[in-house]
């Protein structure tokens, strides 16, 4: 037991400046889901395995948490069984639950269950933690939030402004800089078919994901190895040289090429509607029409989303994209939606990285009273109540030990101000701050006290 | 997968409406801690069970639950132990890692791990779930939250003086009338030195517990059973005579028989210390001293707290005491410290009972802005930007269906406004609005619109 304990490899402890830091995140999000009457919804942390196996695909269910059935975990397993280790039918006998995965399988879930009681269109967010039994490393952990924001039972293309607004604003309030990127799987659905070779979708929309980062000789060399012909290739090449145009240059030209296509000529006009509709808008954000984005290409059926940093280069901090079939896994058919997703580790960084924490101090507490024994204490604590009245974060040191070692805690804590309430001020009904950073010193009566609160210690105790 | 979807016994799902008043209640907590300068932290939910295992005796280590190694689990296991099916031994080989089944393990091995970097006093607040595998009955979850608040470091008698001042700014905010209880365990050591049982101080604990509900025949009847002398009984007696007196009466009492128990001195000086600084404090709620009241005996050596709702008769909704020792068990000695730890799902359930939910919709949007179809969308976007800027929660509803459907929507989720912006309102550059609640239809210009927000819209949805 002298060993230090420590916490299982890929989670982490979040010690009080990282957690205010990331409150404010989690609160701006919150915030702005609210103001566009989105509500909240929580989950179990742990869910049944009928309820998470088979949705993530083999790899996924093997980075599953598990949880060990209480009692005899046992009683299932036969003695054949048990000689036979097979791990994947020794775990299905010994746990019943798991830990969740995501938001989108226990939302997915949610919806079936409360079927009855849900108004439709239905708009909620989650924000929770999920475990993953990944391979820790740099930017990667077991445990980490997600900020899951979708509604569901509502086809009208105003959903994805609003989520777009919705990206728009929480990202202002956070004082990034973003690109917002945006596609339609039905307008890659459109370039497979145009190139003639629908089936090949997949293959066509990794080449043109990875045109960005190798060119399109390797792209070229790419397709050809897959056996795909010349003559989609060349196709091909055609809008790959539109790739780097302005939206309406794109969208023009996939018009014009795309119209043998339902879904392609579909996939054009939803875009250029919602484009149209977010000129309406007023964003602060830039909107890129990225023909090469395809994330989730299975899972999405209309407009994909996707946010990068304009600043700092980093994955993607945000994305999602409008799905047809959410809940037809658990029975439920015809239950489409529209949703992203806030990445809050990353944005944590992209705001580190940026100095946007600078002003946040590792404290809360924005005055300490020193404590100069028993007989000064009713004096400080009616300080303390007017303080807290005024919405102060306020602390009296509880021991009366030597100032210096008061100082020293104000210091490390970087509480900002400190009070000086001793027996001279107690006599003149008076108090002496200590600006911490300036180092200056004023003595004020009690009456005077308020405004200076007003003035200068309460408005840089409102954010972060 | 046809049947509905289940979630594992004794968890729940949270829908918006119990989300909103939850969150409330947190936020309070939460905004009154860091009134009093308390930091958050939070831990990971899975712990190494080695930092777990034989802190919450043998009992607790049943209800652990632990998470299957990832991969091959039964690298560890020998066929031999494999085949002897001993559950104790093959979960300890299978499993590395469980959930955390409270908050102040993890915090003591999280004040030893991160020891370097914590500035003393330290204050922590900590509001996160925990997981027991107990049998699930009313109000006993297997996942539920704690919200703990402690200072570590510190003797002094002001840390107990602020977290009785901040349950009681904590219940003024809910609007719930408390009773707080308070004891000292030097007392109870007092007392059973007093009546010369020092060694049955758990029997003689547990009889002062009971003594309410059964009176004192029964109690004398089970320290007879027990083995415990007549004159210990007898003395026993004058002491359960003062137990309803009040706290005056009952400090003088013990103050004049516990004279020879250092112990016991000891405890009343303190008890006194602490009534005398809480009476400067202006408290609203009662402050009962308790001397039954012995929660946690073997953690608590100083203050012991708890709280009882004075309107709704159920368990204790918060409490907890001072220790001498958090972090022995991981190798750090002389950490003392004291806390206290609100029981949200029980604040829930008397706030529930109390009808203090009532003003709380289902929903926290102020106003819904009807869908008249695609011409009148961009002037809806625009009233919701206007409403949005303002800090109002709104929404447009995104489908062009019947108003009716439109305004039953409203209807179930309680939405108190409706703004109707159709053909006519739009050439008068105007709004019709319609009070939900009164049925009241008002039209207004645009530019009167903002001051209607603020006197009518606005001022309800401060609060849940």
């Amino acid at each position: 037991m002298s060993s230090k304990p420590s916490i299982p490899k890929g989670t982490r402890d979040f010690s009080t400046g990282d957690m205010l830091r990331r409150e404010f995140i989690f609160d701006t999000i919150k915030q702005v889901f609210r103001l566009y009457g989105y509500q909240p919804i929580e989950t179990p942390a742990m869910e049944n395995l009928t309820t998470l196996l088979g949705k993530y695909g083999d790899e996924g269910d093997k980075l599953l948490f598990r949880i060990l059935n209480s009692g005899d975990f046992l009683s299932a397993v036969s003695d054949e069984e048990l000689v036979k280790k097979d791990p994947g039918i020794l775990s299905s006998k010994m746990c019943e639950k798991g830990l969740r995965y995501d938001l989108t399988v226990p939302f997915a879930r949610y919806v079936v269950q409360h079927r009855d009681e849900i108004v439709f269109p239905f708009r909620r967010y989650q924000i929770q933690p999920v475990w993953r039994a990944d391979r820790p490393q740099k930017g990667r952990y077991r445990e980490f939030f997600q900020c899951d924001v979708d509604v569901i039972g509502s086809n009208s293309l105003l959903n994805e402004v609003e989520l777009i607004q919705i990206i728009d604003d929480v990202f202002g309030r956070l004082k990034l800089k973003v690109q917002i990127k945006l596609n339609n799987r039905k307008i890659l659905t459109g370039i497979a078919e145009y190139a003639g070779a629908a089936e090949k979708i997949t293959d066509i929309t990794v080449a043109l994901d990875k045109y960005e980062k190798t060119g399109w000789e390797n792209v070229k060399e790419e397709l050809i190895s897959k056996g795909i012909e010349s003559d989609v290739i060349n196709k091909f090449g055609g809008i790959i040289r539109v790739i780097d145009k302005d939206n309406k240059e794109k969208a023009d030209y996939l018009n014009s090429i795309l119209v043998g296509s339902a879904a392609g000529v579909e996939g054009i006009s939803e875009l250029k509607a919602l484009m149209s509709l977010l000129e309406k808008t007023a964003l602060n954000s830039e909107v890129i029409f990225d023909l090469t984005l395809a994330r989730g290409l299975n899972y999405y059926t209309g407009a994909i989303i996707e946010v990068k940093s304009s600043e700092v280069s980093m994955g993607s901090i945000c994305g999602g994209g409008r799905y047809d079939n959410l809940t037809g896994v658990f029975g439920m058919e015809g239950v489409s939606g529209v949703g992203v997703s806030f990445g809050a580790d990353r944005i944590f960084d992209v705001m580190s990285s940026l100095n946007l924490f600078d002003r946040a101090g590792s404290s809360s507490t924005r005055v300490l009273v020193l404590n100069f024994g028993e007989a000064e204490t009713e004096y400080g604590l009616k300080i303390l109540g007017k303080l807290r009245k005024m919405d102060v974060s306020a602390e009296l040191y509880p021991d009366q030990v030597k100032l210096k070692k008061q100082m020293s805690y104000a210091d490390s804590r970087k509480i900002p101000f400190i009070i000086i309430a001793g027996e001279d001020e107690i006599r003149d009904h008076s108090v002496r701050i200590k600006d911490m950073t300036s180092g200056e010193q004023i003595s004020l009566s009690l009456s005077e006290l308020d405004s200076f609160v007003k003035d200068r210690i309460r408005p840089a105790g409102v954010q972060i």
